[in-house]
């Protein structure tokens, strides 16, 4: 589907676009939630407030003009839909984004201030995307799939280089899954440049779809989604896509919603970062226990989206 | 009062406490704010929130244990009282923080996280800090000036060092002003190893103490002080702060306070930081066009502070 030649070509066609987010040392910590070093990859101040923005543009800037004349639309809970409309915005078309109805407000908002036009629809991922497919038929849309097209997964692949770049000796990194599309395309980077690198994924156990797929060997769909994390919640991942993820992904740690809620207190209480729930799913594993690192490894936590999230309470 | 070596003893001293903070290049925007090559210093992912953190650690550790043992206080707006906080903290000691009456609820709230005593009392600071005063002589209590002592200042410069270290070619450099302690620690380290650079203050129109003192030739104490933002209001500076930058500081820009409420707002959206005001203070002096530097420029804003302020609306 993809190979790490395409991801280098997502991170030079879309260098002009996305930000180079920094990779933070997680120091000074009252209680630190591990004993390795952690880093922090901040694509919560990524442009559109996710690492989402790398896929959408690199399939954005890959598209002849001419499918795009009929506007752009997806379906999304909420950090791909972000990132589409944004880059719709860039080429100067427009974008319709399905949202499911536990999309949050903020995000909501933010997309019709990127100039979308948003149709609220279904209670989870797989539903809304039916909505979302339609209207592509019907009005001849380009549709960008969020994460099971081969240049979203390589265009979120580009994390990947730059935290080697940044960090060649990390020997541990932990990314959230939704879809699927983020941990793929960097596992597709991390293995081709570091094959000992450990890629752990994090998913709620409201909806476990990598987990439960990787214990059975082959995609699962789930019989319900019950996380109301909707930048998390997918029934079922596309076979292309785990199987180039499958045999690189080392574990998927399960965490609560609440205990993301948790974390991304922490994350703004100790670090001034403005998580959401996706974004603070990598230190939640950590902060519960759930996962434990030794001290001496070089980890990195990927802060992969920003919301208010944490700053009630 | 100090000098370079004060602000390299500060970076070796309070490194263990106290986070390197990334410089980020500001690209990727839908309207950028300058034409110059914009960079963001984070020290809103600072240790409690802004880089208050380095001058009260300084002022903690070069201090003996024996003065120590009555507690800590300081009067403060917010920032500067979350640093004493955990630097006592860290010390295992109490801290007593005296906050004006138009301190933000989100910053009482995390002063009392992390375990201080917090007293509301006073409009502005130097109100609020006569009543700091007299409960450090009642009760024994080292008492931490926000601005006006050499080791907190001397913390506050080592900004300039990461600054200098991490992008050796930075032209400008915008900070904003309550007390002056910040602008005065970097100005030193700034004029000893790049006496080019440019030092630019940003102020609230309604607390222009440096703007008003540098327009004298010397401190001036205001009448009235009528800006909302706390952590930037302050009526006069100290005559030995001042004596320190008032030939470093290029210019000194005013800015309204809702124009500080709308770069937040821009920081949040572009950039998914959350900022307090006097952290969006820098942007908005180049949003409104208050202050505009030539393309080709490389210009440093800090945003100095986290906050809330921008999430809403």
């Amino acid at each position: 589907m993809i190979t790490l030649d395409d991801i280098h070509a997502a991170a030079l066609r879309i260098a002009p676009y996305v930000r180079r987010t920094p990779l933070m040392r997680a120091t000074a910590l009252d209680r630190p939630p591990t004993e390795a070093s952690l880093w922090l990859k901040l694509e919560c101040l990524q442009a559109t407030g996710s690492f989402k923005a790398r896929g959408a543009t690199n399939r954005l800037l890959a598209t002849p003009a001419a499918e795009l004349a009929g506007g752009v639309v997806t379906a999304s809970g909420g950090n791909h839909g972000l990132a589409v409309a944004r880059a719709a915005r860039i080429a100067g078309v427009p974008a319709t984004i399905f949202v499911p109805t536990n999309a949050s407000p903020a995000k909501i908002d933010k997309l019709r201030k990127l100039g979308a036009k948003v149709e609220v629809v279904g209670s989870i991922w797989n539903e809304t995307n039916v909505h979302a497919l339609a209207f592509a038929e019907r009005h001849g849309a380009a549709y960008f799939h969020p994460f099971a097209d081969p240049l979203v997964l390589a265009g979120q692949g580009t994390v990947a280089l730059e935290l080697l770049e940044d960090k060649p000796d990390l020997d541990t990194v932990l990314v959230a899954i939704g879809g699927g599309g983020l941990i793929t395309g960097m596992a597709v980077a991390l293995k081709a440049l570091k094959p000992s690198i450990r890629i752990i994924g994090i998913e709620p156990t409201g909806s476990p779809t990598f987990h439960a797929s990787l214990a059975a060997g082959a995609v699962v769909a789930l019989d319900k989604v019950t996380t109301r994390v909707a930048t998390m919640a997918c029934a079922k991942t596309e076979p292309a896509v785990f199987a180039l993820s499958k045999d690189a992904i080392d574990e998927v740690v399960l965490v609560e919603d609440e205990e993301m809620v948790e974390a991304a207190r922490w994350l703004w209480f100790e670090l001034g970062l403005a998580a959401d729930l996706s974004g603070a799913a990598a230190v939640a594993a950590l902060r519960t226990g759930r996962l434990r690192l030794e001290a001496g490894s070089n980890a990195c936590a990927l802060v992969c989206g920003a919301g208010p999230e944490g700053l009630a309470g």
